[in-house]
Order: C-alpha cells, then sequence, then structure tokens
C-alpha cells in the first residue's frame, strides 16, 4: 500500500520536473529523455537510462488531424517535452496550427523564444509589433517564411480561401504563449485600472471581460 | 571638408552600436564604456580607452525632478547605456518612477528582463499576469518589493493619496518596454483581425485606434 | 574616386561582420538588419536604423524550385542572415531540403545547433548516433518530426517512391555543416593517420581522396 | 515513526536544492516558487504546484528596522530565494543595507554578480577597484546610483551625519559575497603565504589573524 | 528492508542526476560536489553538504601510469564531474592522453566543448578541419599548445621518437566524444546509405564494419 | 597621407574591439581571428578573411624560457586573444607559469573564470577560499590537477626543493586578475575606510601602501 502511494506521488514530481530544470542555453549531454513512467529500478532518475531510449523517443508521429477549432478558428497543437520527450534540454520545441477560412491565432507573445514560422499551405496576413509600436505585417503563402522576434506581439489571420496550416519552430523547449485578450481581460486585472489604461468605460470593461472569463471557467 | 563627415557618420555608427553588440549573459571585460564622443585618437573604439574613463561613468546622478506626467498619471526615466555608459555589457538597467495620485503603469512587458521594484514611497496596487491568464496581484507600501518575472504583463496603480515613487532594477541593458494599449491599438494591426480577437465592432476598433495613434503622431 | 572605394571595402566588412558578432544566446533589441547596402547616411551601422526596416526584412520568399540536385541527389538551401537578414541576432535559422527518389544527406553534423526536421512530403529514412555510436533510426513520413540534438552525426536518404522535401530548424543562427566523408577524405588529412584511424590500405585511401577532392577544386 | 523520518529528510534536501539547480542564464517556466513545506501529495516537487502559489510569493514584506549593526557599522539584509522564494529562477536578487555614521561596507566582491546600489538616503563614499589596481570612488547622495561591475572589489562608507540606506540589485540570484579581509585573515591561509604576499611580518599576521578568526568561531 | 532498497535506488538517481542538471553556462554557487553517497542525514541532496566537503574533492590525484594503449596507440583518461566531483557545475573538465610512437588519437570531435591541449613531452602532428573542410595542422612539441574549436573533427599522431603525453583541457563538464570511424562503421547506420555517401561498395562496407562493430560488442 | 591616418586608427580599434565583442558563451563560427594586420583589402574586417588563416594562428609556441620572476618569485605569462589570436571568440585562455623555489603566487581571484591548474613540475601548497571564508588547500605534485572555481580567492606556493611550473586552463578568453594586495593597498582606496576595513593603524596602512604603489608607478 504504501509503495503504491510513493509512485504517485513521483509522477506529479516529474511533470513538473523536467520543465522546471533543463537549462536552455546548453545541453549537457547528447540527450536527456525524461523518465515520466518511473519503474521498480529506476525510478528517480530524470533522464531515462540511455539503455531503454528507443528512436521512437525522437519522432513525433505528427498531428494526423486539425483537432477542433477554436471560437477564432485556430486548431493548434503546442509540441514541447510534455507529449514529445526527445526534445528535452535540447532548446527547441515547436507548434502545428491549422486556421480555418477566415480565421485568426490572435495577438500573443511567447516570452521566452523567437518563433520561425513556415507556411505549409494556404495564405494568411501576418505579423509583429516591434517595442516603438510599429506593425510588421504582409500576406504570406504556401512555402514562405516569416520570423517573430522573440517577446514581440504577433498574430495571424487565414485570409485564403482554403484552410491554412502552419509550422513554427521555437528556440527554446517552453516558449511560453501569452494571448492578449485573454491576459488583459480574462485575468482579473484591476477595472479601475483597465478603464484608465485603454480608455474605456466600466460598462464596455464589463463586456469585454465577460467574453474573455467564461471561456476560462468552463476549462 | 571630407573628415568632418565622416566624423558625423562615425557618430550615427555608434548610437545604434553599443545597443546591438553588447552581450547580456556575460562580460567579456571589467566594463566597457562606449566611446559616444569619438576623438581624433580613437574615433572607432566602441570601448573608451580605460585611461580615460572616470568615476562619474558609473555614476547615475539621479532623477531630480520627476518630469511632467503622462495622460495616465506616469512619469518614468527608463536608465540603461545610452544615458548612463556605465551599464554597457554589464547586463543591467533600471528605471525611475513617479506616480501621481490615481496614476497608472499600464500593463506592459518587458520581452528581455524580469524587474524587481522597489517602492521608494507611496502605496500602489502592483500585479502580473502568468501564461495561465492568472493576476497575480496586491497593494504593497514603502519599503516592499516586488517581482515581476521575465516577459509576464504587469502594471501598476497609486492607490495612496500621494504621490509614489519606485525604483525599478532589470537584468538585461536593454529590457524593452511593450505597452500593451498602444501595441494593439495603436500600431496599425488590420482591423477584422483586432475585431475578431477581442469581439470588439469596428465602429470600438475605430474609437480605440483614435485614443492611441494621434499620441503616436504628435511624437 | 576615393569614396567610391571606401564603400567597396565596407561591403567586405560587413559580409563578414554580423557573422562573427551577433550572439546566439540573447537578442539585445528587439532585432537588427544588418545593413549589407550602406547608405551614404548610415554607412557603417551593423544594425539597419530601424526606420528603413520593412515587413519583407523579415519574411523569406521561399524556395521556388528545388535546384540542382548533388551527386547524391540532395538539393538544400541553407537560410541564415546572409540570405535572409532578418534572422540576424535571433539565435535560429533553417534548412529547405528536396532529396530525389533515392537521394541521401550524407553522414553530416552541425556543431553550433540542434535541428528539428520537418518531413513537408515523402518517406526518408531518417537516424543519428550518439557518442555511444549507437544509431537512433526509423523511416518517418510526411507531417512527422525527428529531433537531432546539438552536435551529434546524422543522416537521411529516400526511400519513398516520389521526391522528398523537409524543412529543418535549428536553434543557431549559424549552424555550421561538417560533412562526413568530404571532412575525413576531401580535406587533406596525413594519409597514415587515416590508414590508422580507418584500417585502410594507401591504395585505399587515395581512392578515397579522388572521390572527394576532385569536386573541392571544381567549385 | 518512518513518514516523519522522510519528511525531516527532505527539508534539508531542498533548502539546497533550489540553490544549485536554478540556472541564471534564462529561466524555463513564468516562476519556480520552491516547495519548501513539502505536503503529502507533492511532497518532492522542487517547483511549488502553480495552483498554491499566491501574490504574496512574489512580494517581499521589506526590512521593517535597520537590525544590529556589525563593528564596522553595518547592518544588512541579503535577499535571494531562501528567504524570497519568488525570485528563484529569475536570475535576480537584492540587498538592502543600513550604514551608521561613520559604518563602512569593507572592500568586497560578488563573483557572480553585477550591483547596481540606489542609495534611498544618506551620503556615501563609494567605489570599485578594476582589474589595472585603478580605484574609481565619489561621495554620492540620496537618488543617485552606482554600478559595481561583475566581480570587482566594491566598498562604501557613510560619510555624512545621518545614516544612511542603500538599495541594491543583483543579476544573479545568488551572487556571492566574498568580504576580503575575513577571505584573506579570517580563513586559514598559510602564514608564510600571508606573510609574502602582503609584506607583513608573521607577529602582524597573527594580529590580523586575531581580528578576523573569533568572529567566525562564535558563529 | 525496506530502507535498503531505497538506498539503492538514490544511487542510481545521483549518478546520471549530475551529468543531466549542472548547467555549464554559469554556476548558480561557489561548487557543489555532487552527494554519490548517500548518508542517512542527507540522502537527497545533489550538492553534499559543504561542510562534508574537503580539498581532496578539488584535487584530482594524476595519472600515474598511462594504461593500456588502443589498438590505434592512444591511452586516455577523461577526467570529468564523475571522477573528479569538484568539476561538477563548474563547466571545464579535462583529459590525460598518452601516444605511443607512432600512435593516433583518429579524427574524433567534441560536440559540446573547445580543447586548448597543452603537449607535456614528445612531438605530435595536430591537426583539426574546420567547416569548409579545410585541414589546419601542423607537428608540434612539447610546451606547445594547440586549440581545437568548438565542434570541429580534430586528431593527432606521434611522430617522434619517444611517447608523447598530452593534457587537454575542455570548456564543458561534459564535453562528449564522436569518434568518426566508429560512429560511421560501428554504429549500425544502413549500409546502402553508407555506399553512396562515401562510394563504397557493399563489400567493402562490410570489411569496414567488421573492424569497428566486433569492438564494441566485445565491452 | 591621409590614408595612412587612417590605417593608424583602425589599428588602434582592433586592438580594443576584439577584447570587447567577443561572447564567451557560445561561438558563432568556426573560428575569428581577429586581423589585427588591416590590409588594403581587407581593413575593416575584425575577423580575418579565412583564406589567409593558417595553421600557426592556432599554435602557441610555449614559453621557452621563465622570464623575470616578480619580487615574490613568480614568472607567469597570461595567453589570451592578444598573444595567441586563434583562441578569440572560443571561450578559453591558459596561463603558464613558473615558481622560484619558495616562491609564491599572492592571493588572486578571476572573476570571469574557474581555472584548472595543472602541476607540470615542481611542489606547490595550493589552495582557494569559499564565500563562507573556508580555505581548501593542500600540497600537490607534479602530475595533480587543482580547480578552482569561478571568482573564488585563490593562491600557490613552491614548497619543494625545485622550481615548479604549472598549466593552467580558463573558461574565459578573457579571465582577468585580481591580485588582493595591489587592489587593496596599491588602488588608492580611502585610508579611513582601509583602517576601519583591516583594523590597521594609518601608519600601518601608509607602510603597507608603499610597498604596492610604488611597483605600480614603475611599469
Amino acid at each position: 500500500m504504501y509503495p503504491k502511494l510513493l509512485v504517485l506521488v513521483l509522477t506529479i514530481f516529474y511533470s513538473s520536473f523536467f520543465l522546471a530544470l533543463a537549462s536552455d542555453p546548453d545541453p549537457m549531454q547528447d540527450f536527456c529523455i525524461p523518465n515520466t513512467r518511473p519503474s521498480r529500478y529506476n525510478i528517480f532518475s530524470p533522464c531515462k537510462n540511455s539503455k531503454l531510449v528507443a528512436p521512437d523517443d525522437f519522432i513525433f508521429p505528427g498531428v494526423k488531424s486539425p483537432g477542433n477549432f477554436t471560437d477564432t478558428g485556430l486548431a493548434a497543437v503546442s509540441v514541447n517535452p510534455s507529449i514529445f520527450p526527445g526534445l528535452n534540454t535540447l532548446g527547441m520545441s515547436f507548434v502545428h496550427a491549422d486556421l480555418n477560412i477566415g480565421g485568426i491565432n490572435p495577438p500573443h507573445f511567447h516570452p521566452r523564444a523567437t518563433e520561425i514560422a513556415y507556411i505549409v499551405r494556404g495564405k494568411v496576413y501576418s505579423g509583429f509589433v516591434d517595442s516603438n509600436n510599429r506593425v510588421f505585417s504582409k500576406v504570406i503563402e504556401q512555402g514562405e517564411v516569416m520570423v517573430f522576434p522573440k517577446g514581440l506581439v504577433h498574430f495571424m489571420m487565414n485570409v485564403g480561401e482554403t484552410p491554412a496550416t502552419i509550422f513554427g519552430c521555437f528556440n527554446s523547449q517552453n516558449p511560453g504563449n501569452m494571448k492578449i485578450p485573454a491576459v488583459i481581460f480574462g485575468s482579473g486585472i484591476n477595472d479601475k485600472l483597465l478603464e484608465k489604461a485603454f480608455g474605456l468605460s466600466l460598462k464596455q470593461i464589463v463586456v469585454m471581460r465577460r467574453k474573455f472569463f467564461p471561456k476560462k471557467l468552463k476549462r
């Protein structure tokens, strides 16, 4: 009975462990597959015994179907070490995103990575804003690549007549994603402060909040 | 006549030079005071000859008066190597901010630094939002310190009955500052995308834009 | 006449300059487009005046045609800041590679980056070798992703019945590429040492060398 | 009985754990509050479950009273993750120091950080020495800021007629502090070596040692 | 009975632990001696209690005898934290190598470090190949030093009339070592790919493989 | 006449340039030999055209004779990119030191590097002090290696009956060297502060200062 508890507890441990400790700047070994399924013989090791590592640990089978689109027409899968263990400690991760016709990826930023976005198919309006509040945007198409510098707010909108697919790479294994509408209106920042910051009335703030808060509650 | 042109051109060169090349991770020498006033004998050196470096290069005289407050009641001086050369290559900079009674520092983030904010005087509502859209905020007072993790959106509002003063340190010599209201509504992101992202009508977007764009033009 | 010479000389300067000085670990500003076309007003600046930076600086138009295949059936375009200036200082670059039917990308490694390889179309045998001389390889197909850890020898072979296309991202703006066959037999390492290292006869070494040296001369 | 032992042991574990593993160069997640109070459900996690993290984890209540002054007239509180958990993994920490009238902060250096020192009140002689043995020093006053480059020996002396208060920031969560008098004369370096290094007689060395060793023993 | 199992398991844990987690870029504390012999009082701590750390933890007793030479005449001892705990987290390690008369260190590279090689005695042909497939090589003698840039293939051959000794330093605590002959012919890369890459016949590949695979099996 | 001036000025430029800009954390190219002898065709390039780079750029000919011993019996040659260009951007450098019988290397520290010290010949008392003022020291002999953690004060004394030779490696191309006696007593720190810090009389301070200041003037 006691050992069972121990294993449970360890599982919780590892899920946050490898996210917290790996160091983006430079790997210290060839690779480090996190040992998410602790065994009797190796229960504590954050890196799996390399003899048990298999080719499949370094291969991500891909996104077979786009999944459900959000309200804004986005279906994105963020691929980091929690679902693709081979990435652990290597300082990279990626995202596979589908955009419905007219769909958008709302203004957001990754606090810990630059992104290279490759248009697999489709036609998207794509851009970012620099720290002088200047927008750099353009419609790009299949085969074209756009780079979003580290920490800058960026966005996309499918302006073509077919769904679009984007493959985006990050130079961090855990880039983070701050979605501006939800960060601002769905987090619970003081009303008065928001009124003053955006020049909105309290009533307008309340309307905005209703849009972004309920979603969060349903999760 | 020709040499004069050369000097002019070089001055332009350096102003962007030291921002672009210094490396935050680790200094390579004791210090590197950028040579912003090229002389006949040392015109190209990005680091001033260390014999010409004086104690004053490492001392910032401070902000004697708060300066003019913005519309939101903020008067902030960002101190980086462009006005305090001693900071160059050392991976740090700071900000001195005054908040009028009721004034706010609108939601913003620094893409390249964590911030440690020390309340010199006054009483402020202060907080940040993490990547799960959760707000961490509280009213803090003179002598208290709050930390804003790298790249996360944060804000302040003076809720006391006197002006407030804040001293904030960054672990980058050029942390950057993305002010959300201006980034989103003052940069020129496509209207349709903003409508969809925030669930606002085109009319509302236009109103918002008017608030943040004109200011930019006046600058 | 004199100014003309100066401009010529400066062009040479910049081409090697931005490769040498940019720092992968962390950018110090939003972005830094290298000024490869020096103007009268800003001839020395390694970062282009940000007012002259345009959206196109951050967009790579893509590889419209595969180009000529090498003897081994590979047509690869390495995209780094020398042809896509927007990448400069951001710590990332990428490669677009086509593999003819049966074509290979010979064993090679990137001394300065991990690679994430996304199979755009086709079916390839893909793998790498770790520092215990163990191979991790598998046949992967369209939509699948393989990661090659930093500095490890890897390779690909098109085993499908159509040409294959691969999009690979790197977490360095200048990852480097050491092609093992050419490094070993096409560089001019002492014969005796190669004989002893590979257990080959001098005659065999000479044959190998003929395969890899002539190519180099033709370049 | 057995579980009790386990908890004890774990407490020891964490106290050294978060100091050893966090990586200054770049955080890998929004934040990582070390779990110093292990619970039954999450005993091993070095990062506290983010749902249990509260605003107070990111706020340091400040130093309400200067504390006892040392023999040299210094009362300093070093604030790092061991007493302010919110700093963990963010690459920053700070010190709050009071200097009695005539008090000094003896020559010392931080092996792992640059320091930005803000004079909250008072008037201090403040300086550092570079690796050419040149001193950069000056009397600075309330509101002024001095920067001490990483790893260089620095010092302060209150030369005003009131106590002084200094707020110092570091760009490492564990900058370290090597106090020269104690390092040299209070550590037990071989007498002969000290005689030769400083040109002191054995008798003088013994006197010096008596000043710095006893203090250590009392601790 | 139960506690015994626990200790066993922990030992396995630590052996892979300190290799995986230490961060080359910058230490976070003075030092961190890994606790490979867990005690009752400190079983989990990855850093040994600093009170138990002794001078010997920072001293490597040296290589008293060259050991057995390999087939190619090399006897090398790689000294990293697994045998010299004091190196842990400090970002350095070293190798002590003896080369028999005529012996070679075959072409190899270190994916995670630059190497500085000091010739303690003897006369060796020494060189490396850059990413343009150009060799930089020369015969160097006692007291001379050669640098092998990070990730580039290098090699040595004793061309003197006495055994040679080399002391090599690395700027990583775990530089890795990819020995080209074994990586290519001793790892199990697909035959067809090797044939195409090196222009060898299947028969020749098989002969090569026999040379490098059996050795591996005997280990 | 004018071009001549230009060349002179450029020479000054480069000598400080490569020290200031190279980035220790990670090289961005195979190597970067600084172009200290500007030519007509490549006058500005901080990295020499790689076609002009020769094997000798990566080889340091060694220290043929110990040079003159200082008063304390030390003859050390610090080898960094200013005298061994091949080290530039690679994040390493070294020192070759001879210690006369009874000679010492006074307490000093390197603010930017860990040191690995290999005893080439002789017998030395060697040690360092940690930030708890604890000394770690021992007599070590030929073939033994001691590691001095980054930024910690260390020292050596030849306790054998023959001269000793040490080869020390650093993980920075410009580690810096702060010699405590000269930093404290030879730099010009305020007398009063020194009196209070070391518990010495003004008279004693003056005596100490005389020992370390004059030397500096003669240089």
